[in-house]
């Protein structure tokens, strides 16, 4: 027995405040029971947001009191969606159910990753996430997901590990809107602040492939330069705190022309704008990006620069990271050397 | 005597925390003495911007209380940046003493406007604000501030009404940036959310003249729709709530190709993106957007639509905001409206 045909934007599932959207609400009707047009999935593995779960981390002492504040975020809000950060992630799962009227075209069976922030899909967790220690922003979960009509979901490769994936399509948008920028200039100067994370890793590949004639990789530690020196996807690799723009400044000459912040700190808006040539732009990836922090910093330089909100949706930006992955080695290490650190199932079938 | 020169940025005025940019420091030294490139102002009036107004109007009971909150705030922080919107607002003083080295070409006795936000502008207040009744976002005052060697000032037209002028210069970055990007389109069809508003009635304004093939106006209420409908800036005028984004979307048919928004209230992000086209641009001025809020937003609404953080800053932005102003009946018809509840002395000549 289904509940009627909901509305494609899920506000069919909005419970307070009345009104807004899904990702605006404060609380949605997780309810397992589908409605026409809704997909339900039985949920295998959230991926929560560098952002949020660096919160999650540093607000609480033991990674026990990070499992216990998600299942009750989730309990309360009927999503994972980080009221300190404003930020979700995304899941993984296989497809429990499909409404008759879904056009998202998924069949009972398929794995697939959500590629709509947690922080708008109606979510319960069964398992009280028992099989999670709380190190690791990769949560395995137990329960149910809703897909709405306009929602996206793209089915899990089989070549790749599952956790591969999942962290790949992840951060899926930051590649596709670098290359998109990258096109507009004519061999552009390009700057990845966070260079050695998901996004900038996959950012230093797509500004490359865009027509960049240098990539200039910021990262916070040597260790981290040493690894995406290794990648061979930066031109220059600085080590520098985001957070420090007049250091970030010095090291960065001449300025760029693009400018990628992917790290997971807030306070890197000044920086970016200083190492950013006049007529250049900025696209803040960044979770922990502050908007008036943007906008009045540059007012402040007298900084005639661009600046992007980082879209995390862009048409094909699935396929285009997926493709980075399989065919730039040094992507591929990167993101196995972050993972390695998580002791995930990385075989490639389930 | 002078204190040798300053860092053109003034990262010589930061206390705490150190080594941030004036506009994210926690306070600033906001002594009068000057450094040799460095410009000292005789405050006449504060203009706050309107997010800032707003809260403080809404978090504090009587306007008195307002007005104690804005002195105690300048006096912990050296500046007017209010915590909560992360806001400030902009100055208009004469200009008390010049560094020899300053590179502004001010000369003392000048009456100018800042064009940097409060926010980065060292500031001390010495009337208690006394002159100040607490209900309206232009504020008589008695102080000095502070102009490093980047930082942007105007003198003020001798043709025009200081708080008219003032109002004009305060969101000059709107129409500038406005003009830019509808430029980038043929004919674009263009909706202004807060239309009313100053930035928004000089959008349209711009928008208008850059080549929108159509205006749309959202306004909050009737009495400020007749005011655009009356202004002729705009092809339609609908009365909706910005907050709802089911009720914009309902009344902007087709889809803007270019959204500005220029409301004063949180929670626009969702109205902007589902009124936007697939292809099209949404430029947030408002300073009470939610970055966490847009990107998510637009990721969860699949909307392939380019996000642009309001840049205060455009070369040339002053001049033809003020240019808006004198050639345009309407938009000069909205700014005194807005101003003529204000009880402001509206002599050309002060």
């Amino acid at each position: 027995m289904h509940r009627g045909t909901g509305s494609p934007i899920g506000l069919h599932r909005v419970v307070e405040p009345a009104g807004v959207l899904p990702q605006a609400a404060w609380r949605l009707d997780a309810t397992p029971e589908i409605y026409d047009d809704e997909v339900r999935i039985a949920v295998e593995r959230l991926n929560l947001d560098a952002a949020s779960f660096r919160q999650l981390t540093e607000a609480h002492a033991s990674p026990g009191a990070v499992r216990d504040e998600v299942v009750r975020i989730v309990g309360e809000r009927g999503k994972m969606h980080n009221p300190v950060t404003g930020s979700g992630g995304m899941l993984v799962g296989v497809v429990d159910e499909v409404g008759p009227h879904s056009p998202l075209g998924l069949a009972p069976g398929q794995k697939v990753a959500t590629l709509v922030s947690l922080t708008l899909t109606p979510l319960q967790i069964r398992d009280g996430l028992s099989g999670w220690d709380g190190h690791s922003e990769q949560v395995p979960a137990a329960g149910t997901a809703i897909l709405f009509g306009r929602s996206i979901a793209a089915p899990l490769p089989d070549d790749l590990p599952p956790p591969l994936a999942l962290a790949v399509m992840d951060v899926c948008g930051a590649p596709a809107l670098t290359e998109r920028v990258v096109k507009r200039y004519d061999a552009p100067r390009v700057l990845v602040i966070g260079a050695g994370g998901k996004s900038g890793s996959l950012s230093m590949a797509a500004a490359r492939r865009a027509g960049a004639s240098g990539v200039v990789a910021a990262v916070p530690t040597p260790d981290e330069a040493d690894a995406v020196a290794d990648s061979g996807l930066a031109d220059d690799v600085v080590v520098v705190d985001a957070r420090d723009p007049v250091a970030v400044a010095q090291v960065v000459t001449p300025t760029a022309d693009v400018t990628v912040v992917c790290v997971d700190v807030p306070g890197a808006e000044g920086a970016a704008l200083l190492a950013t040539a006049s007529g250049g732009t900025v696209i803040f990836f960044s979770m922990a990006t502050s908007f008036s922090a943007a906008a009045l910093g540059a007012e402040g330089l007298a900084a005639d620069v661009t600046m992007l909100v980082g879209n995390g949706y862009t048409p094909g930006h699935a396929a285009m990271a997926l493709d980075l992955l399989r065919t730039e080695p040094g992507v591929h290490r990167l993101f196995t050397r972050r993972l390695a650190d998580l002791d995930l199932d990385m075989r490639v079938s389930p």
